[in-house]
């Protein structure tokens, strides 16, 4: 028998994100029906838990994944999404959800999207089985779907999550200071889930061979873009608008690609040493964050995501002109200047 | 960055599982398909906590769920199934050797299938990721069986089994107390995963309507039974042979049915109140535990066992005659012969 501490602190998110006005105008009436989707979770007991839940579908950011999701069925020929369609987007931001709710456990950070995450308040045994909760309902979302190749994908990319997660938990330093392995935690973590909105979508629609190809060069380039835009954000950000302090990524260990570049532009910093291992002093944290934030290691880093972004739209050349199709352009477009 | 410590010790277990010979001889060859399935799981690192995911899957008990799963294949036309019938038969070992993981996270026990268990010995993010993994690999067993209605029946029952483990973490002592909330709990935590065993197996083979609801009511039945049959064997077993204290579950607070009909029987027991709160003394638990053992209480467990067991046997009179509908028969017929 667990005691459940209740949820009292609510902060507001100003994360500054960027959702394209043609991508919302195009979208805004199936998000709703995602939105209804998503909300349509059974209750489970304790009722606390169950507003808990309603606190993260609530405080869920710009619905980024359904979005693209919505607009890949536009592009399709499907401005008006099936209910299937609307299945499908739900189950990747359901997805998305559930995963963030063990994240909270296993990073141990204190709030996301602005909210007091679900550990800080509540016990880990009600954050495990939540998270499973929410993945068992995802796995509902996608099975509602009716199409056992969007299932596959779905599942397929459950797995890589994870064993991304693993990876990040339990690899050594050395591996965590390479450009491999940050590229391969970041295709875990955000890329595999675009790509599952794109391509699962597509799969729902009945997109041809060559159609699935593109959905899937367009979910990878967006979603590698996407993070590392993030990655950046953690550096230049202010505390007050990311509602964390500047430089948390690295401050709990997290090497992302500001970093890793300003470590070629500057090998001999004296600071990286414990940062790489984690394992600095707040002062040092402080003033090395401060270095890479300064750097043009910033600038090498946006030069990445824009060339991921870059490859995003060229891929969508192969589906045929339409208002989705320049809003998902737009999207990508817009996007990789969020770190601007 | 968790450390992870060795895992050292492997207890063998001793308790003693039936499989009827008959079951046993019918399906060995097509275990042997399913056991290449789940041992197909892809590898995760580091290597320790592959290590751990073997030996979860090798110390695997008598494989009751796919054994029942593969004799469904057997009793619906096919002695020897396709390689989808293979999967979901792996696809629910797998999701019940999911659930065990994340259940030693939730029940702190440090026993399980007579291996000590993943948590026992490494930390709880280990313990989380390993699971969600499994959780995933079993997703993609289950899509793997090509079955829009068998994909979605996988997916409700997880959502029913973490919603019975979440009612079970946090539900009140008054409601524990009750019949009615004791085989809610069994449904969702053992007789759901012998109905979707059941029926998941009958959607692969394209059973009829009729013959679907034969595989639910059996799986029902005859999964009430098993687990009733464990509760009792709790109670009655010897410590060196289910390889924990004589009535554990008692201990951890858990009210199972020779306690609901004991305190039926003898509600004036000045040990009761405790013990449905869960915080009885040592010397209180051993005394109670041991009149419960001796009790009338047992035989009328018994009872309640042997009626579902009969409630499953009788199902299956809608399907036609054959070894492996005989063997259905024999397993419930001789599983709920453990107790004694």
């Amino acid at each position: 028998m667990t005691a459940i501490a209740p949820m009292t602190t609510v902060i507001k998110t100003a994360a500054p994100r960027v959702t394209h006005a043609l991508a919302a105008d195009l979208v805004r009436a199936q998000l709703k029906r995602v939105e209804a989707a998503l909300h349509a979770v059974p209750a489970i007991e304790p009722a606390g838990l169950r507003d808990a839940v309603e606190v993260i579908l609530s405080s869920g950011g710009k619905r980024i994944r359904p979005t693209v999701a919505l607009l890949v069925a536009g592009a399709l020929g499907h401005p008006t999404p099936s209910e299937e369609a609307i299945n499908i987007a739900a189950a990747v931001e359901m997805l998305h959800t559930a995963t963030l709710v063990h994240d909270d456990l296993i990073d141990g950070s204190l709030m996301r999207r602005g909210a007091a995450t679900l550990n800080a308040a509540w016990t880990p045994v009600a954050t495990v089985l939540t998270g499973d909760f929410l993945f068992a309902y995802a796995a509902q979302l996608a099975a509602a779907a009716n199409s056992m190749p969007a299932m596959k994908l779905f599942a397929e990319t459950l797995g890589v999550i994870v064993a991304g997660e693993l990876r990040q938990s339990f690899s050594g330093w050395t591996e965590r200071g390479t450009r491999e392995d940050y590229e391969r935690r970041i295709y875990a973590k955000t890329a595999s889930m675009f790509v599952l909105a794109t391509t699962a979508m597509g799969h729902v629609c009945a997109a041809k061979s060559e159609q699935l190809a593109a959905l899937r060069a367009y979910g990878h380039g967006f979603g590698m873009a996407f993070q590392i835009v993030d990655d950046i954000l953690d550096f230049t950000g202010e505390q007050s608008s990311v509602g964390k302090p500047v430089g948390a990524d690295l401050r709990r260990g997290l090497i992302t690609l500001p970093t890793l570049r300003y470590a070629r532009l500057n090998p001999a910093d004296p600071d990286l040493a414990c940062a790489m291992r984690g394992e600095c002093d707040r002062a040092t944290y402080d003033r090395l964050v401060d270095r890479i934030r300064h750097s043009p290691a910033i600038e090498e880093a946006r030069r990445v995501a824009h060339d991921y972004a870059g490859d995003a739209i060229r891929a969508l050349d192969a589906l045929s002109d339409s208002p989705s199709r320049h809003a998902l352009i737009a999207l990508a477009d817009e996007y990789i200047g969020r770190g601007h």
